[in-house]
């Protein structure tokens, strides 16, 4: 069996930008690394992610919001994350369960039963192996995340940028509530700091970890 | 509140003619009705209805297209059918949960318990008072709808006409079940009859069912 990372952290943290940097490093260390992503990673996910993030979708229940994560991950879980694992690969995700947690609990206020066993049946029994949590500051990501819209010519994936601070803010307490209940699995990385040292920093907490049997590039 | 209505059947069982031919029965009656359909029924459904019926779908696991279902069902119930009931209407909806059971649970196999506790969120605690059956051989009705989509110009809709015979007759005989289950909500029409008879008897079973109080068309 592989190694299975997740990132997590609030619009505009930068985990997109760490993530690819730390795919590079494991590359470059003939690790077998695969790097995916949620809501989306295959086809058929990729088609409920384009519905969840369309800034038009504004009508969105969130229930139904909740269901279509949980259905988007189901399908990644299925044919991208648990074949790769199984085949002893790393598996870089940026974002998974814990930003259902902390999205539609903390920031939508859904019953977080209901979003465990959601999750739960999406899964069928794959959890992370360690979480890179970046911690920033929902005014400093938003701000970022939405220069990063303005320059884009992509389809208009800003339904969450649109969300109050005070909903990211929630977000963000959430994903440290988290991280206090799992503290074997969460590594908390200050965004605040440069690209340099939190891609240092990563790079330090992820190689400590990572078992051996890891299987080589083919 | 109002009088909710739902009809089930197999592929080609005729249950979205018949439904049209209700809807203009009763407000021939100045009977408030609202007609509408699953999955679909409004805009962010009928976005996920294009993903779980399209045939090109086919690497689509069984869990990730039961929450599709409930994702739909959880927009479709919130945003039209809850506030047409609510405004004392008469609901007509061409398939509800009991299709997710049918299909899902009889069909593919997947845990009951899993697909009632998705329905019931997706729900927000309505269900149909009466239900419509139409039982029909699979076989019939898989060639009236391929037919039909032969005939059709509109989107690839057929990734369960491209199911097995034997996947059509667990579900038939997964609805036949659910009526055992609650004969005093299920009406079984017999397929086979004529489209008059089947139009009068659901007529028949309706009127002398639907309740004082329904408002009558602004």
């Amino acid at each position: 069996m592989g190694y299975f990372i997740t990132f997590e952290g609030v619009e505009g943290s930068g985990k997109s930008t760490q993530i690819r940097f730390l795919a590079d490093e494991l590359i470059s260390r003939n690790l077998a690394t695969t790097l995916t992503r949620e809501p989306g990673g295959c086809p058929i996910a990729d088609q409920i992610r384009a519905i969840l993030l369309d800034a038009d979708n504004s009508a969105m229940s969130a229930m139904s919001e909740l269901m279509l994560y949980a259905a988007a991950r189901a399908q990644h879980v299925n044919e991208v994350v648990a074949p790769a694992l199984a085949d002893g690969n790393i598996v870089l995700c940026d974002r998974f369960c814990d930003a259902t947690v902390a999205y539609q609990s903390y920031g939508r206020g859904l019953d977080r039963a209901v979003i465990d066993t959601l999750n739960k049946h999406a899964c069928s029994g794959i959890s992370p192996d360690l979480t890179i949590l970046i911690d920033c500051d929902p005014q400093v990501g938003l701000a970022r995340a939405r220069r990063r819209i303005e320059l884009s010519s992509g389809p208009r994936e800003e339904r969450f940028e649109l969300e109050t601070v005070a909903f990211h803010q929630r977000v963000r307490s959430g994903y440290n509530n988290l991280a206090k209940t799992e503290p074997q699995r969460f590594v908390i990385i200050d965004g605040a700091d440069t690209i340099e040292n939190i891609a240092s920093k990563i790079r330090d907490a992820v190689l400590s970890r990572i078992p051996e049997g890891i299987r080589a590039i083919r």
